[in-house]
């Protein structure tokens, strides 16, 4: 681990009342870069036509992800600094769901020029501090004028000489294991988006996740066959390794750990708790399969087995979950596999009640 | 050169009146994986956590920019396939400028419910052709829900074991070198802006640029001092250069060829047709300054050269130009060096008398 340290103190802010518009492109640029150093695999850092960034194997890992304002995160729930380390995670945990390590981000910022400038340097201060916990930086960027707060954040990452952990290497007869929190984002989404600010644990969480970034690299290490971060909800970020592996997955509902706070919000809006675990999203556990005979470290929890796919088709759909949409807004679900044919992911056996997957567009 | 062709023909079309809320985020994902083929360089494809792409000499140039529908384009002057070949244009056009040749894109496309399907497959085509004109495919990419289109592209590319060519190596004695068009996308949006379609040959170059990215890793081969791509405008660019370098540059208007379209717009509407060529962006030229002895191939004109910086400041402020809002909108424009310093860049010995630099914000 490399980079600054997360301490928010002693940073010099932008004057009272000046926006973009006032600081300008270039005065935005420049205080963005002042806020951001480059650690060592950022070879040639912001200011050119392009970043230059360490490969050292050969081959670099890259991911790209976009947040909307008001679709994906919300000013008046989220500071901007959470939103700067939950941008950043979310592509960080990406690289690490790859068995990598993150080494820098490029990130494109979209805002009106009536924005605070407070708030672009704020989330520049979160995309540091999330990048200093994996040793990464911002290596480079741009700038622009739109009439909402749009984010884009490419990640990249080094695999160190090892091949990349798939989704598509579960085999029948491995461990489903994950590590990392699940649920905690939702129940934080269901109290905010029932205008509550408690239990603060879970705000927290979902304002800002943390993602077991070292537990990629060690999945890897261990010798996981798939390997996914759990962005959609666990059942069906699963549904992803089933289909791209072409096997079945069943969760043992009696290992999953339903935290204190997660029944806490479940009994006061009337929720099941473990719905939270199943299908939220957002938290960016890993989830990995493993084969039978592999010794995984205590923070590994298995969950769940890999099947061979079914025969026969059955009657029942595959409740691929998924919770994104982290404003509250309504939206119709679709469902992620077709109706008709045997479930991908099944909870102790059978098909599980809940939502079907969220869908960007419907 | 590898990839597809440039043939529009044959491709499957989504049906009369689908929309992305129709087709789904996963079908949309489907129609464009279907449309963007991997090349050599993309070790492993979209549909995981993370991409793979190769970086042979242990390094990997990248960029990132973000376009906003409104801003940067419109969809009533602009088909999708030449936005999605000008959104990938000037990202691979940035590659170039750092001396290195594109191997892969990734894309964020954020668009409303209501896209007609057939824009985001069209603009994908866009992308993968431009990517084809260098060898160069798409590895990855996230779609989202957007009240407008918002596209955020992150392009990576290979030095071949080269030392990147930045902005601040330019010397005094240096020559300025052109290769590539200069000031016909600003003619272009100039008739655009005043509701014509012609002169047809203007019009086109503002949708579709023809950067010469061979011209790149060629100056890097030549041993250019300093390169960059023009974005902003020449003088604009020149002043980048100038300012990363510690120098000054003096452009020759006599060795400015203005091109008999450039000049017929100008007639049209009352214009200074080296205006268009000294401040125009968006063509993505590539100047480079080049040691006094270099032998330049004959698509790289001189255009200037380059001077020590001014022992003292002059009463003139440098007319760092750019055009680069591509709507037409009006903007207040901020100047990018300070009044009461020394120009850094001056046209025939003297300050340019054209308008200030753009910027994103005021």
């Amino acid at each position: 681990m490399s980079g600054t340290n997360g301490s928010q103190a002693g940073r010099q802010q932008p004057a009272e009342g000046e926006t973009l518009a006032t600081l300008g492109e270039f005065g935005l640029i420049a205080a963005l870069r002042e806020r951001l150093p480059s650690n060592a695999d950022v070879l040639l850092g912001p200011g050119d036509d392009a970043a230059v960034v360490a490969a050292a194997d050969g081959r670099v890992v890259a991911t790209t992800d976009m947040l909307v304002e008001g679709r994906h995160f919300r000013r008046d729930w989220s500071e901007p600094y959470d939103v700067g380390r939950k941008a950043a995670a979310q592509n960080l945990a990406d690289v690490a769901a790859m068995g990598a390590v993150p080494t820098a981000l490029l990130v494109s910022f979209g805002a009106p020029g009536d924005l605070p400038a407070s708030w672009a340097l704020s989330f520049a201060d979160g995309l540091r501090d999330e990048c200093a916990v994996v040793g990464a930086s911002v290596a480079g960027g741009d700038v622009v004028s739109s009439g909402l707060v749009v984010i884009s954040i490419t990640a990249l990452g080094t695999l160190a000489g090892r091949p990349p952990v798939t989704r598509s290497g579960a085999r029948p007869g491995d461990v489903v294991a994950v590590c990392g929190r699940l649920g905690w984002s939702a129940a934080g989404l269901a109290v905010l988006g029932r205008g509550f600010r408690s239990p603060r644990v879970v705000v927290e969480a979902h304002r800002r996740p943390e993602p077991p970034y070292d537990a990629g690299p060690e999945a890897a290490a261990l010798g996981a066959s798939a390997l996914i971060d759990v962005s959609d909800g666990l059942l069906a970020d699963l549904g992803h390794i089933a289909e791209a592996s072409g096997v079945r997955i069943d969760v043992d509902s009696r290992t999953m750990e339903v935290a204190e706070p997660l029944q806490a919000v479940a009994a006061a809006i009337g929720a099941d708790p473990l719905a939270f675990v199943l299908t939220g999203g957002e938290d960016h556990a890993l989830v990995a399969t493993f084969g039978p005979d592999v010794l995984l470290p205590e923070h590994w929890r298995v969950i769940g087995k890999v099947h061979a796919a079914a025969a026969e088709p059955t009657a029942d759909s595959t409740a691929h979950a998924g919770d994104h949409p982290a404003t509250g807004e309504e939206s119709v679900r679709g469902e992620m596999s077709g109706t008709g044919e045997a479930p991908l992911v099944t909870v102790d056996g059978g098909a599980y009640a809940g939502p079907a997957g969220h869908d960007h567009f419907r």
